[in-house]
C-alpha cells in the first residue's frame, strides 16, 4: 500500500509543527496528595517535518498516547517526548496536555471536605534540551479596593481566573502554586462552604482588596522568592461583577534574563 | 441531474426537523430607540419532511435567510416563515435567530454614554398558527443576602445571567424585558462607570440583597402584572463568587393553563 | 447564626427548579468492558422549593454529590435522588451529569486499541416516581448521497454529531446504544487507525452513503425494534464539509404514546 | 472622592498589559467591496502600568472604544491606540478586536450570491512603532491525499480551519487573503450552493487533494511571492471526518530575518 506521506515533496519547505490536536484521552498522574489522580486530558502532539517530506504519520502519536496514558506525569513526560522523535523520526517534538485537576480542600472553619477543580497543563517540548511549562488556572474572590474606600457600605467583588505559568529547574506541585495563588488574593473558592465559612470568606475578602494590578504583582512577589522557579507569566482576569466584560492584567519574568 | 432528495423513502418515518443549524448571517432587526439595527446572528431554519421523501432541499434554507436579512424583525417572521413553508412544501417551518442586542444606557450618576450588550433570541415556529418565543439574556448584578446578613461588614456579590423566554399577544420591546428584570435585581450592569456611578451602584446592590430565588420571583411578579406577557419562562444562573460554579433558579408559568 | 434561606416568604411563588450548576467533580460509574470508569463529571442538581420558604440550602447539594461521587452509576441514581429530596426536605429532586466516556475500540482491520471519547448525560429525577434519560453523543462519519449520485467521482462527507436521548425499562449500556449509532452511520470513528484500517473506512462510506434525514430514520428503527426503549430523541448535526454551516435532522417518539 | 488606582505603589513591579478584555461592542469597519461594514467585535485595550502606580483607570478604555466604534478600520488603529496612549498616560497601547467579516460570494457555477462569515482578528500595539497583525479564519475543504490514493473509491474530506496571521507594509485586504488561502484549498466553502455546484466542487475536490501540511505550504509559496507581507504565520487544523480529533501543522516566517 503506498506511502503518500513518504513521497518526496520539491516545495523545500520546513514545516514546525504537524501533528495530532484536541485527542480527548483518559489519562493518569502524579498527586501530591494520593500518588495519583485520574482525569481526561485534551491533547496536541506535534513534530517538525523536513522539508523533503510530504507528512508526517498521524496514526503514531495516537500508539504513543495511548501507550503512555497511565504515566502522564512531568517526570515521564521527556521519555514520551523522546519516544515520539524517535517513532517518527523527527527532529523536535511537543506535547500539551490540558487537564483538570482536583485538589480536596477544608472549608476555613467547619473544615468539611470538597474537591476544587483547577484547569491545568503541560506544555513540554524536546529539542536537543527538554522544556517544560506548567500552566495552573486558579479561579480566585476579587474585592474591588475603589469600590470599598469610594462607598459607605458594601464593595462589589467578584470570580476571577488566574492563569499562571512556570518554568522550574526543581518540581514545584500544582498544589503549591494554587496555594501561592490563593495566599494573593481576596480569598480562595471552595465547592462547599457552610455558613460559618461564608462569613469567614466574606469578610476576610472585605479586609483584603485586590485590583487584577495587586495579585498580579503579589504572586509575582511571590514567585520571585521562590528559587525553584526560573521563569513565569501571571495574567488576571476578573470577571467584573458590575460590569459585562473583564479587567485584565498581566505580567511575565525570566529570572535567567534579568539577573544578567 | 438527479435529486436524490426527491426519491421516494419506503421506511415510512416522519422526521419533524430537517434544515440547516448554526449558519451565522448579518441582519438588521428593528430597534425601539433608532429604527433599526445591525447585527450578527446565528440561525436555525427547520421544516418538517414526510414519511415519504428521502430528504429536503438544504439550499433553499439559505436562499431565504439571504432574501430576508435585512429586515429579521418580529412583525416579518411569520412572512419569512409562510415562505420557507411554501419554497419547501412543508406542513410546518421553524426558525430560530441568535443575536447580540445593544441597548445605549447612561450611567446612573454622570449619564455617560455606553452599549451594553443583550444576548437575545427570536424562536418562531408557524404550523397553522405562528408561535413565537422571544428570549433576553440579561446579565445583572447580585448581592447575596445571607453573607450580608451573617458577616459583621461585606457581603459576596457576583455577576448572575437572567434567562428569560416569553410569549406575547402584543409587542413587548426587549428593551422593556431588560428593564423589568434590571429593576428586580441587586443592581444592573454598564459597559462604562465613573466613579460616581460605581458608588452608587456598590450602595444600591449592598441596600438591595438578592438571592436566585428572589430574582426570579420578583421578575414573575412584574411578569404576572404585565398582560401583554401569555407565558414565560425565567432561570437565573449566578456565578458565584465564593465557588467556582453555579447558583441556579428557574420557574415558569403559562397564564392560559392557570387561568382555567 | 441566622438563617436567611428558611425565612417565612410573603410572596407565594413557588420555585420548580433551585440548586447548583456546572459544578465540575471526579466521579465514578459503571463501565461494561471493566467493571467501572473514572471520569471528570459537570454537575447539576436541583429540587423544588415551596412557596413559603425563601431560599435552599446550597451547600447541601455539594455534600450530596461528595458522598457519591464514587458511585455515580445508573442503579445508584435514584437512591441519591432520595438522598436530594431527604437533605433538602424537597417533594422533588433533579440530577443532571455530562461526562466524557471513553471506549476501548479495535481498529476494523489491523485491530490495533484506542479510546473513543463519547459525550454522556445522564439526566434523572424522582417526584413520585424515578423518572431518567440515557443521553449519548456519537461522533460519526457521514457521506451525502448527493453529491455521490450527481459527481462523476468523489463524495464530500465529514464529522457529524448524532444525540440521542432514550428513556428504558430494562439497562441499556451506553456501548449498545454507540453500536446502534455507529451501524446506522457511513463509518463509524476510531482515534487510531492505520492505512488498513482507513482504506477499509473510506470504500466503506462510499458504499453507505447518508443524508442527515437517512441516519435519524436508520437509528430510529433499530430504536423501535429494542424493546428495553420506552421512548427516544435523535438529532443529526453534520458538520457540512462544503459549508461553513450544518445541516440538522430531529425526531422524536413515545413508544406508549403511539401504542395508545 | 479618592483615586484609589492613583495611589503610589511601593512594591516596584511594572505591569506589561493591564486594561479590559472581553467587551462586545457593534463597530464599523472598511469593506473592500461596499467602503463599510456594521459587525460585532469582542474587544480588548490594555496598556502599560508603571511601577509607581497601583492601577489603571479601566473607564477610560471604554470610553475611547465608544468614541472610536464608527470608524475601527485599519486606518485608524494607530490613531486609536495614541488616543489609548494619551488618555491613559502610558507608553505602550494594545488593542485586538475579533469579529466576522462577511464576504458576498457567488457559488462557482450558478453564480448565486450568499454571505460567507470569516472570523479575522486586528491585532495592533504601539509604543514607539505601530504594529500590526491582521488574523484571518479562513474555513476550506480538505481531501486527503492517502486515503485517494490506497482506497479503490472514495477518499475521506473534511473541513478545515486554515488560521493565518500578516504582518505588511502595504494593505492586504481580508478579500485577498481568503483569496490565497482558498486557492490553496482542496476546495472553497459557500454558504449556498445548488446542485450543479456541489457536483463542481465534488470534482474539483477530488481532483485536488490536500495534506494540512501541503495546505500551510502552498499558502506559505502566495504569501513569500507576496512583496506587501513581511511576516506570516499559519495554521491548518483539519477536522477529521474519520477521527473525533484534528490534524494539525504551524508554519511561521519572518521575511526580515531571512533575508539577512
Amino acid at each position: 500500500m503506498k506511502d503518500v506521506q513518504s513521497e518526496k515533496d520539491k516545495r523545500n519547505i520546513f514545516i514546525e509543527k504537524v501533528g495530532v490536536s484536541s485527542i480527548k484521552y483518559p489519562i493518569r498522574i502524579m498527586d501530591k496528595q494520593n500518588g495519583f489522580q485520574n482525569t481526561v486530558a485534551l491533547v496536541d502532539i506535534y513534530v517538525d517535518l523536513p522539508s523533503e517530506y510530504r507528512g508526517t504519520h498521524m496514526s503514531r502519536f495516537v500508539e504513543i498516547l495511548n501507550k503512555h496514558r497511565n504515566n502522564m506525569s512531568l517526570s515521564n513526560l521527556e521519555k514520551i517526548l523522546d519516544d515520539t522523535k524517535q517513532q517518527l523520526r523527527a527532529k523536535v517534538a511537543h506535547i500539551v496536555l490540558r487537564f483538570p485537576y482536583f485538589i480536596l480542600k477544608k472549608a476555613p472553619i467547619t473544615k468539611e471536605e470538597s474537591f476544587m477543580d483547577y484547569e491545568c497543563a503541560f506544555i513540554a517540548s524536546k529539542n536537543e534540551k527538554f522544556d517544560f511549562v506548567l500552566e495552573v488556572n486558579v479561579p480566585v474572590h476579587l474585592l474591588c479596593p475603589c469600590s470599598k474606600e469610594i462607598s459607605d457600605f458594601g464593595a462589589h467583588n467578584q470570580r476571577a481566573n488566574i492563569r499562571v505559568k512556570v518554568k522550574m529547574d526543581r518540581l514545584v506541585w500544582i498544589e503549591e502554586i494554587v496555594e501561592m495563588v490563593e495566599n494573593s488574593a481576596s480569598a480562595p473558592l471552595y465547592a462547599l462552604l457552610k455558613r460559618p465559612d461564608e462569613k469567614y470568606i466574606t469578610e476576610k475578602a472585605y479586609m483584603n482588596p485586590k485590583f487584577v494590578e495587586d495579585i498580579v504583582r503579589d504572586v509575582s512577589i511571590l514567585f520571585d522568592k521562590d528559587e525553584r522557579i526560573t521563569y513565569y507569566e501571571i495574567e488576571a482576569i476578573s470577571y467584573e461583577s458590575i460590569h459585562n466584560h473583564s479587567a485584565y492584567a498581566y505580567l511575565h519574568r525570566d529570572k535567567n534574563s534579568y539577573n544578567k
